[in-house]
């Protein structure tokens, strides 16, 4: 019944071993059917080897389980805050892909120093503050998600046109359109993040000049488009 | 006889190269029996291409060997002082990692900056002090286990809370409940080894919430975990 | 009718992804051919694992398109500016490799630091000038081609004895006798800027003696050339 | 006639793009039989992957082609004045390994930090002074090999205990009892020289313990040895 929609949400899981963005079985990617009300995500502590869309959990959005044997991944709670915060994700993904985490654990956020961030992400990448104590001890997950929300909230970014966000002291999370797309952006956001700190290391002071962010994105992204076939 | 035991060892060993820690024969792996009392332990200088079970070599709690015609791991005499140390050991790995061993070489111990470190490490990972020259000039592997056993007393720190640990001037250990776990722990305390070395050189004075340590580690240990599948 | 130089071009175009210059469709390669006064060219935002020489665009020196049913690459128009300012141009290779573009960012010129350097590359990389908001606004590739040729003709640089660029801001790109000479030079460029980045790193001052790189170059190129099959 | 010797010096050859020690052509091995009066070497510029033991040349000690229909490697030269100077030196590599060029460009000798570094190399690994314009323009190669032997006399170094150099502004040389021995050597140069790397960068002034350099070059080396297989 949900059967396209967990084979996409496989085929973006094994998308993070592919790419280099996982160990064991750290991250985690997750696709909404907003018709249908549903989300379908990774299982818990499932080895990327072994698993087949039929581990795959299905939810509602309350997070009870509507089909799937397997207990879904422990950051469930977080991927649910988001797709209920930003109407227009479609997928979501969470790892600690190296570099991205470095920033996360630095509190910092990635600056925008260069095109290869301008194609895909429109500003500096946002670390988020650190959560509380208290957000900590209940319902962490969840609270994780409305510390983004937040985050992006006072800052005033869109999160279509800034597909990711570092959780201070934690790691990263990127979305897109669907689980494919999202996966597509962690991966971008892993690069520049290991070029931003190689950058800043030569340069310390150095930011991407406006006018170019603003040329990238637009040649990717809106009516003005004119990258890739049409 | 120990075929069992011996297989979880060569299987364990063979994991070293898969996750890139070894270089040439460097690296070990070991897995005790503790109802029987014996150890089984990598040969020394092997090439992990050729290893097969039977070179895998068994040994009493003395270090006699029980059974196999190779010279165990010059690094034996450490494992054994470990293991008789700390009672809930049941595999031991030592490798030359690159990211661990760059803080062993800098005598200090791999700082506990996110959430990927408090999975699996209840704070830092420690550095032993140096040995001396005297403990280098006689019985230095037992020493070396020696070290990290008075290490692991001064500071107060549980070995199942934290299962690695840095030498001065050499290398880590890692270990767990077989020597499938030990390896495990080993490629994390690798992962966390450079990640940590990055992000204190974007920030040299970040360290994690407390409250973010206790939690992440209490979600993967205790009788209080959710992660994972039950 | 274009076939052989659009297999080349394919051909060198899939050198990008093996010699890991790339991830996802980023990076695009060329190849002139003068007397027909064409240029063939990687098609914009196409997979490297499904592309065929079929896909190869081919397009006259006014842009115009020759050959193909896909759209060229978006860089296009900085290629054609190249190769009309540069005659000794055979091919052209324009990536985002992680160090070389860590260098753009940093708006930094690659230093000659060894022979590694010297053996390819007479003298430091140049990096450009950045744009200004008004080249970046209209016609901003072929702009970018531009500003290439302003930076080598103010330093009177010839670009055969320094067969690559960095745009500020944004990435490399090289070039040589054909695409698949053009791409050789990219991957040096990238192992020269990753070493030079740990170089400067230990010691910040340092620069390659001027009859090193005389004579390294030397080696290479030129009629007192000694290396390699006669 | 020379079968034996060019299958070791090719099998060698082709140990660099295994461990990664090369981009191209770069990098070359030779062993020599000191019975015979000969050496062979790999060809100048050939392709790793088109090589075959026809394609090794072998020289007498004079330079003179003994055997082969290819030129040899540019780099003769310093083979040869390395073998003439230092008798027991079985086979010698050269490569542009990244880290180990990384010291060689800033001019620094590879500090002895750990373990790693003392199982093979007692002591730091030299570093040479910057050859003079006079010793760069003519017999260049002959005098990169000069050079090296001047600066372990000049500090007094064994060069079976101390297997490998760097050349100021160029990049390492390795040897060892034969071919395969010597790429190994070269292979734990270039990993102790991305560990030295970013040990002092955590630590700028560390060193490695004298005792401990001691003991672990003796446990594989001399009569006391005892790692490894009887």
């Amino acid at each position: 019944m949900f059967t396209a929609l967990k084979e996409s949400v496989l085929a973006a899981n094994l998308m993070l071993p592919k790419f280099g963005l996982v160990t064991f079985t750290w991250g985690n990617v997750s696709q909404i059917d907003r018709r249908r009300g549903v989300i379908a995500i990774k299982p818990s502590g499932v080895s990327y080897d072994a698993m087949t869309a039929d581990d795959i959990v299905v939810l509602d959005m309350a997070g009870e389980v509507v089909q799937g044997d397997c207990r879904p991944s422990s950051d469930t709670a977080t991927h649910l805050a988001l797709y209920r915060a930003f109407p227009a994700l479609g997928g979501i993904v969470h790892t600690h892909s190296r570099h991205g985490t470095v920033w996360a654990q630095a509190g910092m956020d990635i600056p925008a120093l260069g095109t290869t961030h301008a194609d895909y992400f429109y500003g500096d990448i946002p670390c988020t503050r650190q959560l509380t104590p208290q957000e900590i001890a209940n319902d962490y997950e969840k609270n994780t998600g409305l510390v983004i929300v937040d985050e992006f909230g006072r800052r005033g970014i869109d999160p279509v046109a800034v597909p990711g966000v570092l959780i201070a002291g934690h790691a990263p999370f990127a979305w897109g359109r669907d689980a494919e797309d999202a996966v597509h952006n962690a991966v971008v956001l892993e690069e520049v993040a290991a070029m931003a700190l190689s950058t800043r290391a030569l340069n310390p002071h150095i930011h991407i000049q406006q006018a170019l962010s603003d040329k990238h994105y637009s040649r990717k992204h809106g009516a003005g488009a004119y990258y890739g076939q049409p």
